[in-house]
Formats: structure tokens, C-alpha cells, sequence
């Protein structure tokens, strides 16, 4: 057992996983601490030390992972995407890198990566994306001719919600989610254009639509993978039962018939 | 036939179980009159009086029970659940404890565990509650997560909203649940931080996306439930039927072939 | 073929029921017209003598229909139904019943009891009720509970959303729609009762819960009714047929071996 | 090789469809461009010649199909969608007819038309409607006689929300979606009529179960086709499989026993 193997029954060890998700679970709870800031007054020192602490281990664990996997590393996504969130944390966060800050909080979804059952809850959603692609792809086209439709007629006299494309963009969006679309937005609107109702109307009932075949596609998906998983081994166990002994009968008969002749 | 045995079989005799229900429907009037001013300052005396009758029968209920049952008495989820939901009345609700006063109506909660049908439809919800425990732990991941980052970026403009992690949960939900989330939060805070919508619109998308599949979850296992039962006993003993029909012939051709030898 | 017969098939002939159907159709559009001050203004008269007219014919139908068929006519359903409404427009609408003169308009539901696809629609929406009654027996139990814990803990404050049970009632329905629950009715709480989340939040859950798993009930229960039907009568059929040659097959060999001994 | 059919195959050809999809795009980035009047100021000569280019090169496109497909052109629902949507963009744009310059957007949707999986998708939507009509037509009727009675009980007091037949519908509609339909509509209603929930709590439970049975009746539609073609070729051909050996096993006992007599 060279020194790789060593390192990888190490890493591979029950152990050592519940460690890292000790770990984990310390790490966010000091982030959440760090968003008080009366504890952070009283305890900031010694937050920020534990905080480095964590995100030393995590670097540890990855600098080990990497020595121990090579380039096999990279080949796995779970991997890659620990890289990433650790990395981020490593981003120097001068000023006006608020954001980059905040985002160091990302690093509590390495539980996931580390917990079995929550990684398959993702994976799950994961490979339901795809099958969503197409759908998406004609919202996105809706969406993008709605946003011009509504720039075009209604940027002069509502800037602030049509002003361009990215604003009417995020207007539609509030309208598909139902958010305030009438007394917020469209009854203000058909003041000034008393026919708007004939843009907001039909695009609500057509981006409704679109979700709820989006969601009706998505369960018949999930329906036809669990029935198919379900008890076809057993039937086609016994289906080819059923096969081998009629086989049987119809040879020994047949067997019959020839020793006879 | 002991006492005990008599106790029991007075307590499971139907009437007795009609009897209580009448009795909780009869609390329950009791607590919807004690809300009016008005009836408590004609007949506040009256119904103070049945209510404490009421909640005496109770207590007798539960100690009959106890005797007749004795430790098999805890076994029992409903029983726990009766003997928690009586224990209230019993808590002093001295000045201050008008919450615990409130929380005597939630008696009425007993007529779910004395009609079965009700029952069923609870314990149908509580047996799809452990398929579900993979998402919830998700949500809270992504709600910490969602509070962290909005508390650290928006408490010092809005501190009503993200001022704290509590805070920032409930605006969360809030927004998970689409109420007023753009013309009442999320615009608002655009005005200070214009680019704020890139937090709360995948914010919205991942938690309704996670709901989505919750329910479709629901749905395939709920499904799968019934049409296993469905006609499985039917198809099963079918089966039977045609392998042991099917060996009986090839036996019998067996016999017949050894005879002949 | 005596009177009563001939009327029968007089009433049956399709004819009628189409001339029926227009009147009703007709009649909609007086009662839509009704609405405009400016058209009654111009032809008022003519419209109530239309409207007048058109329920005419209705209580002539209605009294053919019970002299052709007698006591069976209140045995169905759709008749109950046509005689309540065109009763309706009978009962005097003197002053102060508007209401009852504005629910005339009900008579267009009528072209539900004549148009038969429409009738399979809503004879299945009466038909997934009772499937319903125990989660809708528990969502009325579960807001009596709120509406009395509400009004206990809120009215004080807030007697406008939390006055008396009914009006809390109402704010719990809203509330569960998901209208305005947070920025119009728990933030202005909470300003008052810091903890009033606990109340709400859980409440939403519950509810929301709930409509849930009756979506989920509806769906699993109509799927498996077309599933049951589906392709049962041809499983039924394959089945009867195997075992039934599988059986001859057994008797043709048992015969067989009597024979030889 | 006519004129014809070489112009068929030169249409037919896989760089042609890919050149028109570039095209679309292009045209589809033009006309966002267009809704900026910064870059309009400066590059709107440059951005209006390529929107022609892009009309010019679809008329010639829609024409050479004219061409090599005669009458049968007509035929397929997707070449009437090109036809009109390019011929929107004829229309002469005169002032006031600026609703027409925005619907040339529309092109956008010739994507659908070229790109196979979206064409499935909107095909799939489109064969999900039949289904759906008696429920729309259900609705219809539901709203027309909602918007009657609210316009008749609520117009004189309330005439931006109630005062005619479309404002009426218009406000049901926002109330079926839930939009602010308690603090917006029903809330300030009751003030002036008490007892207007009793018209609009039904209201809105009747149409949200119409929406829910739409939905339920949509996914058990598309199971069921899911579920029909999925493996029933396979369990035909071993139901014909069984069926067949079991005739030929009884033929053969019945030869044998001939034989015999």
C-alpha cells in the first residue's frame, strides 16, 4: 500500500466525512454569529479565528483529496464543486467585494455534498432539468418577445417598470408569478392604454399554462421511472417462467410424438 | 371478568365514544361563545361553568382510560395526544398566560382522535411527512443560507426586513411564498441596491422549483401506494394459479413418461 | 301512445332541446344587456318584455316536463335544478331583494342540465366530493381552531381582521389564499404582538399542507378510476383464457390416463 | 429533376434551415436593439437596413416555398403561422399602428416553426386543449354570470372595478388569480356591502376547483398516454406468445388422441 492508498483509506474513512461535516455545520453557525453585530463587538476575534480555522481544514481536505484522486479529482462534479465554494473564499474580499463576502455562506452546501441522502435529493432535481430544457427555451422566447412588446409600448409612459428590456423582463417575471399584477401594474398601465389588458391578460394565461405543462411533464416523468422500476423485474421473471414451461410441455410432447413414430 | 376488563369494555362501548364526541362538539360551541363580549357579559357565568364540566369529563375520560389501560395507555400516539391537549387546560393561566388560555380551543382537535375517517386522513399526512425529510432539510439549508447572504447585504438599508437572521427568514418565506415580493420588497430594495434582483429571482426559482418537486414526490409515492395495493393480490394469486396449473401438466407428462419406461 | 307518451316524445325530440338551448342562450344576453344603463335606457322595454318572454317558455317546459313525467320528474337531479332556478326569477323582487333579481342570471347555468358534455363535467366535479369530505371536515375544524385562537389573542388590537369569529374567519381564508398575508395583516400584527409569526406561519404551513394533499388525493383517486378501467376488461378476457385452456389441457391429459388404466 | 423538386430539395436542405434559424436570431437581437433609443440614436440606420435584409430574406424564403409546394403549402398548420406572421410586417406601420410595429417581435416565434423539439412542445400544448374545452367553456359561463351579478350589485358604488360587464370580468379575473383580491377588491366591497364575501369567497372557490380539476384532468390525460404506450406492445406480443403455445399443445394432444381412436 503505497502512499496515495493510505491517504485515500484515510479520506474514505466514516471518520474522517462526520469530521469535515463537524466541521461544516461550526463553519455555518459561525457565519450565522457573524451576522449579529452585537456578538461580533463582543466576540469577533474569536469568531474570525475559528472561521479561518474552518476554512483551513477545508483547504487541507482538498489539498489531500487532490494529492490522493490526482486528476480523478476533477472528473467528479461533487469535487468541483467544493473546489469552487472554498475557492471563493480565498478571493481576496477588498472593499466593494461585500458580495463576495456573503457569498462565503455558499460553503454550508458542502453538506450536501457531504450527506448521501441530500446529495440524491439534488442529483434528483438535477436530471430533471434536462427533460425541462425545451420548455424553458420556449418561456425564455415568450419572455423575450413579451419584454420587447412591453418596452416598445410602454417604456415612454412607465419607465420605471418598462424602461427596457432587462426592467420589462423583471416586470414580467413579477406578472407570471401573479405578484401585485392587476392593482400594482396593469390597472395603472390601462389608465394610459385602456387595452393593455389585451398584452397582460393572454400572456399571464399563456405563461400559466406553460408552467403547468412544465409541472404536469414533470410528474408524469417521475410517475413512468418509478412504474417502470417497480415490478417489471418480477413480471418479466415470471413471464419467462411461464415461457420455459410451456417450452417444456410442448418438447416432452413433441418427444413423444417421435419415439412413437 | 375483572374490573379492569369491565372498565375497558365500558370505555370502548360505542356510546361512551359518542357520548365524549358530543361533549367536545359541545366545548368547542363553548369556546367559539367565550369570544363575543357581548354573550360573556350576559352568560359569562353559564358557560364558564360548562366549560369547566366539560373539561371535568375529560379528566375523568383520560384517568378511566389510564386505569383501565395502565402503561399500554402511552403506547398509544392518540392517547399521548389527548393527555397533552387536556394537560393544558390544567396549566394555572395566571396574568400574561393568555396564550395558553387561547390554546384550551385546540381540545377541539380531540374529535380527530375519536372519528376514525378524520384519523385516517391525519395519519394519511403524518406517514408522507418521513418522505419529505430529505427536502425540508434542504429548504432549511437554502432558507440559512438565503438569510445569511440577505442579512450581511441589505440589514444596514433595510433593518425592518434583513436585520437579523430571523428577520431575513421570514421575509424569505415571505417571498417563497410570492406575497407582495416585488412591488413590496424586492423593488424597494432595488432602489438602493440595483442589482438585488440576481439574489431574490433564483431565490424564488430554487425554493418554488424545490416545492414543486415536494409535491410531485408526493404524488408518485402516493400513487405507487395505491396501485401497488391496487390489484397486486389479484395478479399475484393469477400467477399462482397458471405456475402450479403449468407444473401439474408437466408432472403428469413426467409420470407418464416413467410409467412407460 | 296516449297523451302523456306523446308529450314525452315531444320533449325528448332533439329539436326542442336545441330550441330550449337557444332561449337560455338568448335569455343570457337580455340579462348581459340588462347590465348597460345606457341600452335600457334606449330599449328597456323591449328587453324585459324579451326577458319576460324567454321565462315564459322555461315554465312551460318546466310544467310539460311534470305533466310528462309525473313524480319521476323530482327524481332526477338536473330537474331539481332547472325548477329551483327558473323559481327563482318567480319569487317578487320588490324592494331591497336586488339580490334576488341580480341571481336571474343563474338561469344560464341551465345550459349545463342541456348540454351534456357540460353535464359530465360537472356530474364528475360532484363526483370527486365525497372523496373530499373528511380533508374538508378537518380544513373546517383547523380554522374554527385559528378563528377562536385569533380572535382571542388579536381582536383587542385589530378588531377590524380579528373582531369576532367570523371576520377572523375570513382573515384565515385570506390568509391561506396567500393575499396580502404578510406586508397587509402579520407585519401590522407583529408590530403589535412580536410573536405573532408562530401563529401564522404554522398556520400556512397546515393549510397549505392540506390543499395539498387533497390536490394529491384528487389526482391519485382519477387516475386510478382510468386505470381501473383502462384495460382491465382485456386482462380479464387474456386471463380467463389461459386458464380455462390450461384446464383443458389438465382434463384432456386426466382423461387420458383413465382411459389407459 | 424538375424545377420544382430541385427548388424542393434545395428548401429541404439542413444548411437552409440552419441559415433561416440564424437568420431569425439575428432579426430576433435587431429588434431588442431597436427598443434602446441610445443605440437607436446612433446605429438606427445601420439596425433598420438589417431588419429589412432579415424581412427581405423570409419573404424570399416563404415565396420559394410558395413555389416548390404549390396548394400544399396551405396545408400545414406551421406555413400559414410563417405566412402571417411575415405578412404582420407588411402592414403598412402608419402612425397610431404602433401596436402593429411591436407585434413584428412575433417573427421571433418562426424559431418554434424551424426547431423540431420546440415544435413538439407547442404541439403537445396544443393537443392538451380539446381536452380542456368543456372546462373553458364551464368557466366562461361561470364568469359571465359572476361578472352579471357583481355588475349588477356592485356598479353604482364601485364603477372603476364593477361599472360594466369587462371591468367585471377584468376584477374576476384578478380575483381568480388572488391578486389583492381581499385588501385590494373585497375588503373595501364589504365595507359598503357586508355581505359581499358570501358572492366572492364562492366565487373564488368554484373557479380555483375548475382550475384544479383542469390540472388533475391534464395530468391523468397525459399518464395515461404515457402509460398506454409503454410497454403494452410487449405485453401483447407474450399475450399472443402464451396464447399461441397453448393452441398449439392442445392441438397436439387432440392429433394424438385422433390417432389413438
Amino acid at each position: 500500500m503505497n502512499f496515495r492508498q493510505r491517504l485515500s483509506s484515510f479520506i474514505d474513512h466514516p471518520s474522517f466525512g462526520q469530521f469535515i461535516t463537524g466541521v461544516i455545520v461550526i463553519n455555518a453557525v459561525l457565519l450565522g454569529l457573524e451576522t449579529s453585530p452585537g456578538i461580533m463587538a463582543d466576540f469577533g476575534g474569536v469568531i474570525k479565528t475559528l472561521d479561518t480555522l474552518c476554512l483551513g481544514i477545508f483547504i487541507v481536505e482538498i489539498a489531500l483529496k487532490l494529492v490522493a484522486q490526482g486528476r480523478r479529482f476533477f472528473t467528479n462534479g461533487w469535487n468541483l464543486f467544493d473546489f469552487i465554494i472554498v475557492g471563493i473564499a480565498l478571493v481576496p474580499g477588498g472593499q466593494g467585494l461585500s458580495v463576495l463576502r456573503a457569498l462565503r455562506i455558499l460553503r454550508v452546501l458542502r453538506v450536501i455534498s457531504v450527506a448521501p441522502r441530500l446529495r440524491r435529493v439534488v442529483e434528483g432535481f438535477i436530471t430533471a432539468l434536462p427533460g425541462m430544457a425545451s420548455v424553458f427555451l420556449l418561456m425564455t422566447i415568450i419572455f423575450y418577445i413579451g419584454a420587447v412588446i412591453a418596452t416598445k409600448l410602454f417604456s415612454q409612459s412607465f419607465p420605471a417598470w418598462f424602461g427596457d428590456l432587462g426592467l420589462s423582463a423583471y416586470t414580467l417575471f413579477q406578472i407570471m408569478t401573479l405578484e401585485s399584477w392587476s392593482m400594482g401594474i396593469v390597472r395603472p398601465v390601462m389608465k394610459v392604454y385602456p387595452y393593455a389588458w389585451a398584452f397582460f391578460v393572454p400572456f399571464i394565461m399563456i405563461t400559466t399554462f406553460a408552467v403547468v405543462n412544465l409541472l404536469v411533464g414533470l410528474i408524469v416523468n417521475s410517475m413512468q421511472d418509478a412504474h417502470q422500476e417497480e415490478d417489471h423485474e418480477r413480471t418479466d421473471a415470471y413471464r419467462d417462467e411461464v415461457i420455459s414451461r410451456l417450452e417444456a410441455i410442448e418438447q416432452r410432447l413433441a418427444e413423444r410424438s417421435e419415439t412413437k413414430m
